[in-house]
C-alpha cells in the first residue's frame, strides 16, 4: 500500500518517498546519544550522567543566506549544518544529533535533465559534514515552499559546569581566535565576481558558476567552512577558556555580544589579527561566516599555539567596562579607534 | 553602544532589538529543565536521572500551513506551537523547552497603523499556549524572508521505557482516539467561506476576516487546537498504551503510519467515530490538524472514558497484517471498505 504513494501523479517523489530516502541515508551515521531517530513523532536522545544538552537553531533562507545561482547544492547543505555545529563548538559541546526542516520549491525535488535532484545533492554536502563530526540526522520536517528555506537544529552534550558561556569573560583575561579571519568574506566577493562574468548571463537559475581549480582554495572558507568542534571540546574539557562565542556575524559584532553578556570592554590589536591570505583588514574585522571561535582565557592559562592542527592567536585583552571609553577599542599604528559592530543584522 | 542599534535607519526595530524584546517576554515562563535560555550560542537543558529527551520539529509556511489573509497572528502563533506540543503528547513526554525560528517579510515586524506589530501578536498567541503548558521559549533564530516561515522545535522529557512509540501496536490491541475528529477540517471550510464573502474583496492583505461570535466555537478546533499533553502523559506514566501517534495529517494517513511502523493492520468502525458536531464523516476520516491522539491498548487495559476532561473513544482494533486484505478496513452499514490514506502530503 505504501509503495503506491512512492510516486505521485505528477511524476515527482512525494513527501513520504522523500522522507523514506532521507531516513535510509541518515541511518548510516550512528551516535550512542540517539536512542530513536527518524520515524516516530519525536526522536529520543539520552545523555550520560551529569551531562547537559546544548541546543541551537539556525535558519537559512534562499536570497539571504545562500543563492541557488551562486552556491552548489552540496555547499548549501554543508553550510547549513556548519552554522549549527559552530554554535555547539562555541559551547564546548560534543555533537549528539541534528534535525533539519526543509521548505523547498517543487523544482528542487525534481530530476533536472536526468541528473541527481537538488535536494539529493544538498544532502550529499550535509551528510558528509555530519559523518565527519559523527552527528546523525535524527529528525526534521519537509514541506513545499515558494522559497527554499532550511532550519537546522543541532544538539550536543556538555559535562556539568564545563559549558563555554558568553558571560564568563573577566577584566584582565586575554582574547584569542582560532584559525584566520576574513576568509569567508573574501571568498564571497570572489564568488560574486565569478557569478557576474559575461558568460553567465544566460545560465539557468539553478546553475551555480563552475569554480576554476585555482580559485578553489580561496573560495573554500566561504563554501565549506569548518566548525571548530575539536577546539571547543579541548577548551571546555580543560576549563581553559573563561568565555567563548563563534564568529558568525563578524568579529566586531560577536565580540560586542561577548562583552555585553560578560559586562566588560575589550581592546583588539589590529597587527595581531590572523588575516586570511587574500583578505583585507576590514574583512577580518567585520566579515561574517568565518565560524572561528573567539574566546577569552585567564592570563595564566596560556593556550597552546595549535589545537588539533588549527592555529590559536592572541588578538587582544578584556578590560573593565567604563563609560568614558568605547566598549571595544582597536589598537592600530595610527592610534586607538573605537571598533563599532558592522556585522550583518536582519531587518536593518 | 547597544542602544544605537535598537532602531535602524529604516525606523524599524532591527534583529537585535526584536530578539531583546522576545527574550524579555520569554523570561516570564520558567521550567526547571532549562538551565540556560535565550542569549548564548546554545541553550542548555537538563534531565532528571533516567529520563530521555524527546525532540520534534515542524515547519509552517505562509500559503501552505497558514494564510496571512485568513488567520489572525495570534492563531498562527498558537498553531505553530500546538503542532510541536502535539508531537510531544504523542510520545507521552513532559514539555521542557521550545525553540522558534522565524523568517519574516519586513512588513510583519513594522507597526501598521500604530497598532501592535504582526510579530508581537504572533508571540501573544505563541506564549499564551507556552505558558499554559509551562514550556519556556529557550532559543531560536530570526531572519528576513520573502515569505513568512516558522519552524518550531519542542523538547520534552520522558522516563526510561515509558515513551509511547508508533511501533508498539500488536494484533488484538484495541484502537482509541482522544476528543473528536473533523473539527479542524470543518472549521477550515467555514473560514474559507468567511474569507471569500463579498465584503472582503477590498480588504488589505494582512487583515484576516472578523469572526462572528456565533462562529467562534465552530472555528476554534481549526484556529486554536489543544495539544493533548495531559492525556499523553497519563497514558505513558501508567504504561496504558502500546502505541500512539498524533492525528496531524488525518486519521486515515496517521493510522497507516502507525500500522506500518508496528507491522500490523487495523479495522475502524465508522459508527464509533466521535465526529465533531458540524463535521462530516469524510472530514473525520481524512481531515488533518485535529491534533488528537490515536493510540492502541491491550484488550485488558480498559482506558477510562475521560482523561483530564477529554473523552476517550474506542474506534476499532488492530489485526494481523495479511496480503489478502487492505491494511486498513472501514466497517460501515454498507459493508467493509478499504480505508486509503487521503490526508495531506507535500510535493504530491
Amino acid at each position: 500500500m505504501h509503495s503506491a504513494r512512492q510516486q505521485t501523479r505528477s511524476g515527482r517523489p512525494g513527501e513520504l518517498a522523500l522522507i523514506a530516502g532521507i531516513r535510509a541515508r541518515a541511518a548510516r551515521i550512528s551516535n550512542t546519544g540517539v536512542e530513536l531517530g527518524i520515524g516516530d513523532d519525536c526522536a529520543l536522545l539520552r545523555l550520560r550522567a551529569g551531562e547537559k544538552l546544548a541546543v541551537t537553531t539556525d535558519l537559512s533562507i534562499a536570497g539571504r543566506h545562500f543563492r541557488l545561482d551562486w552556491h552548489a547544492p552540496e555547499a548549501i547543505g554543508h553550510r547549513t549544518l556548519a552554522r549549527g555545529l559552530s554554535d555547539l563548538a562555541a559551547m564546548g559541546a560534543r555533537p549528539v544529533a541534528a534535525f533539519l526542516s526543509l521548505g523547498l520549491p517543487p523544482e528542487l525535488v525534481q530530476n533536472l535533465k536526468a541528473r541527481r535532484t537538488w535536494v539529493s545533492r544538498f544532502l550529499d554536502g550535509f551528510l558528509a559534514l555530519a559523518e565527519a563530526h559523527r552527528v546523525p540526522l535524527a529528525g526534521g520536517d519537509l514541506a513545499e515552499s515558494p522559497v527554499a528555506v532550511a532550519d537546522i537544529v543541532v544538539t550536543g552534550a556538555v559535562a556539568h559546569g564545563k559549558a563555554l558561556l558568553r558571560s564568563g569573560a573577566r577584566p584582565g583575561d586575554l582574547l584569542y581566535v582560532t584559525g584566520s579571519l576574513g576568509g569567508a568574506a573574501q571568498g564571497l566577493v570572489r564568488l560574486d565576481q565569478l557569478a557576474r562574468t559575461k558568460s553567465r548571463a544566460r545560465a539557468p537559475r539553478l546553475e551555480p558558476p563552475r569554480i576554476p581549480g585555482k580559485l578553489e582554495a580561496l573560495l573554500a572558507p566561504h563554501l565549506y567552512p569548518q566548525p571548530r568542534i575539536a577546539q571547543g571540546l579541548w577548551l571546555a574539557r580543560r576549563s581553559a577558556a573563561t568565555a567563548a562565542i563563534d564568529i558568525s556575524d563578524g568579529l566586531s559584532t560577536d565580540l560586542q555580544h561577548l562583552c555585553e553578556e560578560s559586562g566588560v570592554s575589550a581592546e583588539v590589536d589590529a597587527a595581531a589579527l590572523p588575516v586570511y591570505a587574500g583578505a583585507s583588514l576590514e574583512q577580518a574585522l567585520h566579515g561574517g561566516e568565518d565560524y572561528e571561535l573567539l574566546f577569552t582565557a585567564a592570563p595564566t592559562a596560556q593556550p597552546p599555539r595549535r589545537i588539533s592542527g588549527v592555529p590559536i592567536t592572541r588578538i587582544g585583552r578584556i578590560l573593565r567596562s567604563r563609560r568614558t571609553r568605547p566598549q571595544i577599542v582597536l589598537l592600530t599604528v595610527d592610534g586607538d579607534k573605537p571598533l563599532t559592530p558592522e556585522g550583518w543584522e536582519h531587518f536593518s
